[in-house]
C-alpha cells in the first residue's frame, strides 16, 4: 500500500491552489471556503489555451502534473490537439550549479528578450524538488521582474518524482506553452547532472553559466555537462571581479577546445556578463540569435527537433519498460538475493538476469 | 526466415577450424574429410580448463561464441562451475584508433610482462569483425612474438553481432581463461565509440593509446573516451616524432586537467613510449603496476569489479526487455507508422510510446 505522505504532488497542489479538490475545512464557516471552479472539458482547455488564456492554461499545466489517471486522460488529450499548434518557439536550457545567479540572470535575459516583442515562458526541471514546501511563491520571488511582466508566464518544476517522470511533465508543458503563443521558452535546471541530460533532450539551445572564483572553475563541473553547452556564459564579471572573469573565459575557451565538434558544426562560444549590474547581456542574446539563424540554415534545427521527438518516444518506451519489470512485486522479492549470488560468484551475471527475465515472463502470463 | 548467410559465426568456426560441424566434402575422398573432436561433458570442460588446458579452453571458447541454442546450454553450466576459479588477474582494457600501433604495442607490453612469469590471455571486443574474413589469422600474425610465446593465449573478437551480445561473450571468456590460470588479460578494442565503453565495464585499468601527429590530435578523440582512460600513452615517440610526441603529452596533460577526478581517487598519467623500437614500455608497466597497488589499497578494485558484475546482471536484464519489445513482430510492424506521427504531430511521443506498450503487454499474455 502506498504511503499517502507519498503523494505530495496531489496534496501540494490541492493547498497551494484550491483547484480539484477543496481543502478539509468546517462547511458551515463559509469564507474559509476555497472558490470551486467549473470544470472544463477538452474543447474548452484547448480553446482557451490557443486563445493564450493565461489562468487556462495554468489549469492544464496543473493537469499534466498530476498523478490521478482520470487528470492524466484529460491532459494527454488537451497537448494532442495543442500539438498542432506548437513548435513555433525558440526553446533555451539554461543551467548552472547553485550561487552561479541563474535566477536574476534569467530575469535579465527575460527582460532583454521581451523588450523586442513576443511571450515567454520559463519553466524548470529539478527532480528534487517539492511543491508542497512553497517554491512557486519561491521562484516567483526570485524573478521580480519577469514575475510581473504580463508577457511572461513563469512555472516552476513539477513536483519531485523520477526525473523522467518530471522532464516529460516540462516537456508537454513546453507543448501547452507554445499553443498558447508563448514564442520563447527557457527551461532552467540544477547543475546536478542526470537533469541537465533531460533539459538538453528538448531544447535548442543550452547555455551553460558559470562563475569565475577560484582559478579551478573547469575541475567543478560534472561530467558531460560542458559536452552538451552551445554557449557558456560566465557571470558576475564586474568591478573586482573582471579578471577572474576574463581568467576563466580564457580557461574554458581552451577547454572547449578539447571537446569534440558537435554535430551542429557550432563551435560554443564563451562570454562573460553581469547579472546583477546588467552588462553583457545584449551579447548573450546576440549569440543565441546568431545560433538559430546558423542551425536553421544548415537545417540543424529541425533536424535536432525531430531527434528529440524520436528520443522521447524511446524513452518513454524503455522507461516504461524497465519500470515495469523492477517495480514487480515477485521481481523486487528476488533481485537482491540475486544480485548477491552474482556478488559471492555463485552465478554469472547472464545466469541470474536469465533466471528474472524467465520469472518475470512467467508471472506476465498469469 | 534467416538467411544463412547471417550465421557467419557458425559457418566461420566450422569452416576454419572443422570442429562440430565437417565441411561438405565428397565422403569418397577420405584424406579431405576433417578429423571429428569428440564431444565433451561440462566435467571434462571444467576439468580440461582448470588444469590449463589450451586445447579444451579454445573448444570452451567457441561454444560461449556459439550461437547455438544447444552449444550455449554447455557454454552457460561451464562458465558457472568455472566462476569459483575465476577473478584472480588483472584485467586491462587496451583502446586506440586504427593506426596507433595497438598490435605491435600489445605484442611488446605482453613480452614485457611475460618476463615475470604468469600467463597472459588477450581477448578483443569488436561489433564489426568478421571472423569468416579470416581475422584469427590476421590478430597472430599482428601479434609476432605472443603468437607463439607458449603462456600466451589469444582470441580475436567473436563475431559480428550487437555489441552487447559481442562484449558479453568477451566477458564470459575472461571467465573461462582465469579459470585456466591466466593472471594477466588484455582486452583490445578499437576507437570507434560504443565498444570502449563495454570494455571498460570488464576491466580493471583502461589504457588509451595515442599518436602524436598533426598537433591538434584532442580534436579526434571520441566523446567519453578520455574520461574513461586510466593512463594516456603517445606511440611512436622516437626519432624526429620525439618533439611532436611530447608536445602531444603535454596537450594530453593539460587536457585531462579538464575533467572531473575519476571515482578512483587517481590521476591518469600521460607517457610516451616507442613499441617499433620498445622505448619507455617498461615505465608503462610500472604505471599500471602502481594502479594496482593503489586500487588494491584504498578498496576501489574490489568496488569496481562488484560494480561491473551488478552492472552485467542489470544490462544484461535491460538489454533483453528492450529486444524482447522491439523485435517483437506486431511492434516492428507498428513501429515506423508510430514514429511517423510523432514526426507530423499527429501524436505526442508519450501518447505514441503508450499505445505501443498497450499493444506489446495484449501480445504477451496471448
Amino acid at each position: 500500500m502506498e504511503h499517502p505522505e507519498n503523494n505530495k504532488e496531489y496534496k501540494g497542489l490541492a493547498v497551494n491552489k484550491g483547484i480539484e479538490k477543496p481543502a478539509s475545512v468546517n462547511p458551515y464557516l463559509k469564507s474559509h471556503r476555497p472558490v470551486m471552479k467549473k470544470k472544463l472539458s477538452v474543447s474548452e482547455y484547448v480553446e482557451g489555451i490557443v486563445k493564450g488564456d493565461i489562468t487556462i492554461l495554468s489549469r492544464a499545466v496543473t493537469l499534466v502534473e498530476s498523478v490521478l489517471p482520470e487528470h492524466q486522460v484529460i491532459a494527454q488529450e488537451v497537448i494532442e490537439k495543442c500539438l498542432p499548434y506548437s513548435g513555433h518557439s525558440i526553446r533555451v536550457g539554461i543551467s548552472g550549479v547553485p550561487g552561479a545567479g541563474k535566477s536574476t540572470s534569467i530575469d535579465v535575459f527575460g527582460l532583454h528578450v521581451l523588450q523586442k516583442g513576443g511571450k515567454l515562458a520559463v519553466l524548470a526541471i529539478d527532480p528534487s524538488s517539492e511543491r508542497s514546501k512553497g517554491s512557486i511563491l519561491g521562484d516567483k520571488t526570485r524573478m521580480e521582474q519577469l514575475a510581473v511582466h504580463p508577457a511572461s508566464f513563469i512555472r516552476p518544476s513539477p513536483a519531485a518524482g523520477s526525473l523522467g517522470g518530471v522532464a516529460r511533465k516540462t516537456r508537454e508543458t513546453i507543448i501547452l506553452c507554445e499553443a498558447a503563443g508563448f514564442d520563447k521558452i527557457f527551461v532552467e535546471t540544477v547543475g546536478v547532472g542526470q537533469s541537465e541530460t533531460a533539459v538538453h533532450s528538448m531544447v535548442d539551445f543550452f547555455l551553460l553559466i558559470q562563475l569565475a572564483g577560484t582559478g579551478d572553475e573547469l575541475q567543478g563541473i560534472k561530467r558531460g555537462i560542458m559536452e552538451m553547452a552551445d554557449g557558456i556564459v560566465i557571470n558576475k564579471a564586474d568591478g573586482t571581479n573582471i579578471e577572474k572573469a576574463k581568467l576563466a573565459q580564457t580557461q574554458f575557451r581552451s577547454a572547449l577546445h578539447f571537446f569534440p565538434a558537435s554535430d551542429s558544426g557550432w563551435i560554443p562560444p564563451v562570454l562573460t556578463y553581469s547579472g546583477f549590474y546588467n552588462i553583457g547581456i545584449k551579447e548573450i542574446w546576440d549569440m543565441i540569435d546568431k545560433y538559430f539563424v546558423f542551425v536553421k540554415e544548415n537545417g540543424y534545427f529541425d533536424h535536432r527537433r525531430n531527434e528529440q521527438s524520436k528520443y522521447w518516444m524511446y524513452e518513454t518506451i524503455n522507461e516504461h519498460l524497465r519500470d515495469s519489470f523492477y517495480h514487480h512485486p515477485v521481481i523486487q522479492g528476488m533481485l537482491k538475493q540475486k544480485e548477491n549470488q552474482v556478488l559471492h560468484s555463485e552465478l554469472t551475471s547472464f545466469v541470474a538476469a536469465k533466471k528474472l527475465l524467465d520469472t518475470y515472463y512467467q508471472e506476465l502470463k498469469k
